[in-house]
């Protein structure tokens, strides 16, 4: 991910910072705040599926980005337990999508995130819901 | 995705043979009948998230792209209406991850699948419930 | 549900105050807007499960009816499709609980919307996450 | 519920058999083994929603109801975590709904359980996925 090389974080936002995926993909870190997240990613010809539209699997892996971002605010490593994505529009190579991470609740070491994926007219193509676990351990420097 | 060129299908599944993504994530189809079907990926270095763990948009992505195989049964172009995955193990690059995809219930228009990702020792590493949702669409040659 | 007889409801909300469920658990309208609705419920000792807490089908079934007159904010019949509950705090007989429901996003025939039940400290039992489906069918008088 | 009283039942699911809600709606346990559960209910005018359909709250309550047992077959409390449910046909009263789950897989403390439910000519009603916590905690006598 492209980001800001002025601004700082700590912990397992560092660590996500080494996100591979994300680099591969083309996603760019927009904001970046506890338990908020923006990210966004122009969707490219491989990232299609056999229909010619963004592959269901691309629009997931933005919005999963944007929310293990939005749920490791400190130095606990926390993990997505599992989510539920609904579709509401298709894309096409040369759009840009962007997700839009929220903490909705916390309970313990239970969390839950509402993602939104638009286009770049703000239309919604998802809504993606998070189940963030937190573990016992901390992020390495 | 790699694929026996000497198989044959028909409307949408030829459709899906042309997905890109599959083919950039190296997916390779292990079996393709009516309402099942089976994809494995190996996982590879730039499929990491920032713990160093598979990202869990490729787990989703590897069996979505299962589950679209496994609803596009006929000519009519079946695409997802959502998803739902719960994570439950962790996996690493080198890893071979395969997604069993099985038809559940249909009724009219909607399907339920379940998708189950395994890593090489049989474990599994999540289960996935997939929404069809069949449109009035025909795939095109 | 018990409701202030002064308000004037047309089409399928008018056919939501027919809801059987809802006067068997002694749920009560709270507010009743297009696309919001807030509806509560006192815990009965009969709702309980078998360890003694609030069984987690009434508290589904007390975010499906806030989520149902949400959902129906004009003549259309719109029907839920199915739902996501994530729970995060019991709750025992005696305590009041209130689902507050809000319309996500809409495109063509389908909705995603969010319900968040609280008790009356205002602490969060469960998100519960509707998608509705808007049916051909005209709700009659 | 109903139960033989000749069977004998240890722990979490001796507690079950205590569940008030599912005394109150009629269900009736018509298999309890150990990662597998069946229960059935009546539906009845009181039952539901606004539409004069059986409300959604009530095919949930029994879904949740039949993995509830099925996930508690030793002596540690096991709790839903959350659950998703897609509904596939409307019900009306007088009609006999069965709900069958089956463990579908486990990793530590968690576990995700299938619930089906049909009507009384087999038909598929709806698809039920729980996902199961198993606390510390043992259940008393």
């Amino acid at each position: 991910m492209t980001v800001d090389p002025a601004e700082h974080f700590a912990g397992a936002r560092e660590m996500l910072r080494r996100d591979r995926l994300s680099a591969a993909l083309g996603m760019v870190v927009v904001r970046d705040e506890p338990g908020e997240a923006v990210v966004s990613m122009v969707v490219r010809e491989d990232m299609t599926n056999g229909f010619g539209i963004t592959h269901g699997g691309i629009v997931f892996a933005l919005a999963d980005t944007a929310f293990a971002m939005a749920c490791n605010d400190d130095d606990a490593v926390t993990v997505s337990a599992g989510a539920d994505i609904t579709y509401l529009a298709s894309t096409t190579p040369g759009q840009t999508l962007m997700a839009t991470a929220r903490r909705r609740s916390r309970s313990g070491r239970t969390g839950v995130f509402d993602v939104t994926v638009t286009d770049e007219t703000g239309a919604v193509v998802a809504e993606f819901r998070g189940r963030s676990l937190t573990t016992r351990r901390v992020a390495g420097g």
